[in-house]
């Protein structure tokens, strides 16, 4: 098998190392904009070639686009040279626009796909083994991708250990409102509030586990959630609006000391558990 | 050395593991009033005898308090009859309040102390190993302890291998507002708003790191918490004020599709991890 990667940074990278070990006669070709992530995915053998022209990709099985969500958008108006059963594979957050944004004549190859995982941490040197194991991907508006598309990636994802969703686009990206977007926007918001006190190095230094693990994702990459923000824009402000008027009947219980209801809506949020 | 333990659930049962590691001859007893964590405490080895009379201490030299933090107000009153050189060291996780209800006649026996670690289980099988180690402790007002007292829990603490950190018990409060307790709320909070989906199963079952991660501790213990939230009351709700603005303004750059600016404001929430 023939597999390209364009953007070799956390996601992509990750993914490589994840199909090498399950497909070991393969090569896999990869494209970045950025020329130090296209020495440093040789270096550390994440690829096995990397070309400088995105229409070299020309015979690939599969391609994979792993670069932030806007870059999806410009990429895939690139790609009309593709060949006609190649399946071209999307790892964006966002999903409703993207696919609004495919070209006609390669909409069946494409696969728009969501894979629920990643890091704080970004570029070649952030790849990391088993990123994909274990993990969701959703997988959107599928009646409109090819067959032979369809399946090749599902194989792929499954076979590198990943738990299939389908879903339409905009229930998508609805659901990655409250699962992920906005749960960013909320890291972001606390390491801020944090970083304007006072004292805020006398405040971190106390930092347990609980602190750490919700600040954790206000080390992401604003290049790369300026674009999910803006691309999901609505979904995340009832996300964020949602979220708020939690937070307000939490704050509006311990202003009136109704410390009973307050128990009572602690005890609604631990039920989340016995889903997750 | 002889050391009590009031309290045998995370704090107390990980403690004694702890504290066993280090001090080879040491007995310690415990006390709890719910039955089935004394049966489990003795079944797990997390002490060496459990009695049912808090007076029965007499004559350790030191005697924790592990219990959530109303009930070390209320225990603190009943110890009147401890022995003169006798440390006794409570774990909350407020400490203005506390130390107002410490009596006078026992206030140089007390060292009020707030490790700043945890997770969200709770009960004596939540017990672990290490949940101290290389943890950051905060003793409070410790001008008002006794020399002797100060340095036997300054000596446990080192040898378990915490991070000592001396604070005024307002400025406590405050700290463990932002760092700790404001982030239960936003938990509670965020694990709240995706339960109030019309699908919320749809949402969980798509859960990555991120949301885990964010939705762990909204599993801690409502009795605890609404304890801690209630003695902290306005610092929590000064931390959730500063939070919910800067989570407001994220939302109005959004809303006013101001790009550069979120992107800025994302870059200053980045720096937290250049001090954490």
């Amino acid at each position: 098998m023939k597999i390209g990667i364009i953007g070799l940074g956390l996601m992509g990278g990750s993914l490589s190392i994840a199909i090498k070990k399950v497909y070991k006669d393969t090569e896999i070709i990869g494209f970045d904009h950025n020329d130090q992530h296209c020495i440093e995915a040789l270096e550390y053998n994440l690829v096995d070639k990397v070309i400088d022209d995105i229409n070299d990709f020309y015979g690939v099985d599969i391609l994979f686009l792993a670069v932030p969500v806007d870059g999806i958008i410009k990429i895939v108006k690139q790609l009309s040279k593709v060949d006609k059963k190649t399946a071209i594979v999307d790892l964006g957050s966002t999903k409703a626009l993207i696919l609004n944004s495919v070209p006609t004549d390669i909409r069946q190859n494409f696969v728009a796909a969501h894979p629920m995982t990643g890091t704080e941490k970004s570029g070649p040197t952030a790849a990391i083994d088993n990123l994909y194991h274990g993990k969701a991907i959703v997988l959107c508006n599928i009646e409109d991708s090819g067959e032979s598309q369809h399946q090749l990636a599902k194989q792929i994802f499954t076979n590198i250990g990943m738990k299939i969703f389908y879903m339409d686009a905009k229930e998508h990206d609805r659901h990655a409102a409250y699962i992920s977007h906005m749960p960013h926007a909320l890291s972001y918001a606390l390491a801020n509030a944090v970083m304007k006190q006072e004292d805020p190095k006398a405040i971190i230094a106390l930092a347990g586990g609980g602190f750490r693990d919700m600040s954790r994702i206000a080390k992401s990459s604003p290049n790369m959630w300026q674009d999910i923000f803006r691309q999901n824009r609505q979904d995340l402000l009832d996300g964020i609006d949602c979220f708020a008027g939690e937070l307000n009947r939490c704050r509006e219980l311990i202003a009136q000391e109704k410390w009973d209801e307050l128990h009572s809506w602690m005890d609604k949020a631990n039920r989340l558990h016995e889903i997750l």
